[in-house]
């Protein structure tokens, strides 16, 4: 008996990989600050919880497979107030924006097909890729400038008769990356031209610093046939655990189709529906503040690491997540030495390897992927013992 | 832009496509008694929101993928009674036996694979084998004989060199069937003998009566590499909103497949994993009260359909369903025919045509599904008007 070759295809995670490290590291009473995971520290709203104490139905029954109403109706209010009308059939909740993600890959993808993307790129998108036997158009984007897309012409090469979307997250993990008007319309021409759905992850949308702002593709009205978003209350709201995102789209075919799957999973947790339609009763402010703490640790961030002799990286812009160049040949390698061989007064940090970041294999090796997801004062310490640790990996390992 | 192979082999499940019609009846003012769904009225314990009430934590995290410890371990203690011992990580927790059954079949087959199959089936299951695109090697089986199994080699001659797992609900949603020691024991040689997979959706293992219990294939020692539990607590504790279920396994290749499916989607809502491990503290004789609920219906519905002309069924001997023949020629247009035209005192009845419950096309074409999931007085209301119309319907339109 064997295992599919779906599932043999996939690689683990450049997230969790040095999780058997870490594990060691933390038996011998090693303290580690884990800028690893994706995993935001800020309170949930007690809305949430509070919302879910108030159910008084007598039985927890299957809902409606698109959601329920109230939640629906919450973020349609949402959206409109960011001047995007959508109709209630054309939302469905799925459990997190990661159901949402590979319900419409299935969608739309056979075995075979082919996704443009610009790498590096989410590493959980290898996973559905990978189980659903879809190839990647790979369009390389550089440390150097700050992983923005390069001009139309080049990123048209990419493009092939299999090519069934392009798919990006905006803000971006794991660069930070905000996407540029330019880019945007380069985009939305080449899926005009070439027929091609756009999956357009903007679960990180309020993570936007300076006076930036994330343009949402929703905005591009001319593309509604071409449109798919894919949206998420675990970084809007820190509810990582509630598990509820969504699918939005104009396109009949798709929505359809997208709802026959949501069908198949007969519906999603019903009082989790509850939380999370709570949590858009939030005032807008409240992201002021979120927003406001993380701005204050990406400008921390970024200037202890510009500090470090050979690092390359731009300015984050959005999300909480930078992907940066170090001086050393194989970054997983020194990662891993972090947490086996190195402390200072038995602490040490970790990171995620660049390279599962990739689709082609052999980029991002000399690259790490850090969030900045610990309180100031953590962030600043952390700093300090990568510019230590890199200092003395440079010197006496790999010399 | 069109949608993938896998959706559009997608067909509309048996239970919902007659919904259109019914909420046309329901627009005329209609009242219907909804033989057709699977959802349970009985009330869902209120440990369930109690325990979920009392979560103190700040930030809710995604949780371990696998499931959360306390869960885990009740899951543990609660096979543990029925003297199956599992390890912690030969558990994992699903949302819903759905997700469950969609990530066992993915860690499996790949396309073109064939699965072994007792047809009718648990109409759900078709959605999975077509998106994945598992061909069916189905085993018919017969109103006239309870839908029990034939013998072993005719259930041997559909085997091929590409049947990869036999997969069944014990007790079974649509027939109602409970397997006997003989049927298990038939398989368990035949996956033995052409090494495959037992996928055991026990779901309902708590929904028998008379005096039999439902065997697991849990207790069959000798098979563990093959024999994969699917558990949810959707029926066992009437919580079907819920949407926590769990796969089970000591195949360590497979649970390892399952697991880095789990990681893909990060983790399972972490309120409902408290709510659920808080129902396996209920009393043992919670199940004893419900199930005598359900007993009492099947006994009804048993007598009552026994009583009508033509109608072919054996005594139901578990879940709560029934799938019974009609002495009509196409039990769709009857059931059609029910919603839209007629009625007793403004009350009709609606339930699932047989058809869709079969692998094989021109099947179950004169057989309906119902459940018993409507309390003694509902369901001696909707058997009369069953019956009436039945009498109708053969005299004035079918004549
Ligand atoms: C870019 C991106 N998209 C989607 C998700 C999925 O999040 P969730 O399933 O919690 O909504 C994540 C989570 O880290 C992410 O980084
Ligand atoms: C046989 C069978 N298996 C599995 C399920 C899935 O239930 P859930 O996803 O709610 O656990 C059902 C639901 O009706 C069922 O009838």
């Amino acid at each position: 008996m064997e295992i599919s070759k779906r599932i043999q295809r996939l690689k683990t995670s450049p997230v969790r990989k040095l999780n058997p490290y870490a594990e060691e590291a933390e038996r011998k009473g090693i303290k580690i600050h884990h800028l690893n995971i994706g995993q935001p520290d800020i309170e949930t709203p007690k809305k949430f919880i509070e919302a879910i104490g108030k159910y008084d139905g007598k039985t927890l029954k299957y809902e409606h497979s698109r959601g329920i109403k109230p939640l629906l109706k919450k973020i349609q209010e949402y959206y409109d107030k960011l001047g995007i009308h959508y109709e209630e059939d054309e939302i469905v909740i799925t459990n997190g924006g990661s159901e949402g993600l590979s319900f419409s890959l299935l969608a739309i993808f056979d075995e075979g097909d082919e996704i443009l993307v610009a790498e590096p790129y989410y590493a959980n998108y290898n996973s559905f890729y990978d189980v659903l036997g879809i190839k990647r158009n790979a369009v390389r984007t550089y440390a150097e400038n700050g992983f923005h897309l390069p001009n139309r012409d080049e990123i048209e090469k990419h493009i092939t008769p299999k090519t069934k979307a392009y798919m990006f997250s905006n803000p971006s993990n794991p660069t930070g990356v905000v996407s540029t008007k330019r880019e945007l319309d380069d985009i939305a021409y080449l899926s005009k031209k070439h027929d091609m759905f756009i999956i357009s992850d903007e679960v990180y949308r309020e993570f936007v610093y300076s006076d930036r702002k994330a343009i949402s593709f929703g905005t591009y009205k001319d593309l509604s046939e071409n449109v798919i978003i894919i949206d998420s209350i675990s970084k809007r709201f820190s509810a990582c655990g509630a598990r509820i995102g969504c699918i939005i789209s104009k396109n009949k075919d798709f929505m359809n189709a997208v709802f026959r799957e949501c069908q198949m999973r007969l519906s999603a947790p019903t009082l989790e529906m509850i939380g999370a339609a709570a949590l858009y009763d939030l005032p807008a402010n409240y992201f002021e503040e979120s927003r406001k703490e993380y701005d204050n640790r990406r400008k921390i961030l970024f200037e202890e690491l510009t500090k470090m002799e050979g690092v390359i990286m731009k300015e984050p812009e959005g999300a909480f997540y930078v992907l940066v160049k170090l001086p050393v040949k194989n970054a997983e390698d020194f990662a891993i030495w972090l947490l086996k061989d190195f402390n200072i007064d038995g602490e040490t940090v970790m990171f995620a390897p660049g390279e599962g970041f990739y689709a082609t294999a052999g980029l991002g090796v000399d690259e790490v992927r850090m969030s900045y997801v610990l309180d100031s004062k953590d962030l600043k310490r952390a700093m300090h013992i990568l510019k230590e640790g890199l200092i003395k990996y440079r010197k006496e390992v790999e010399k």
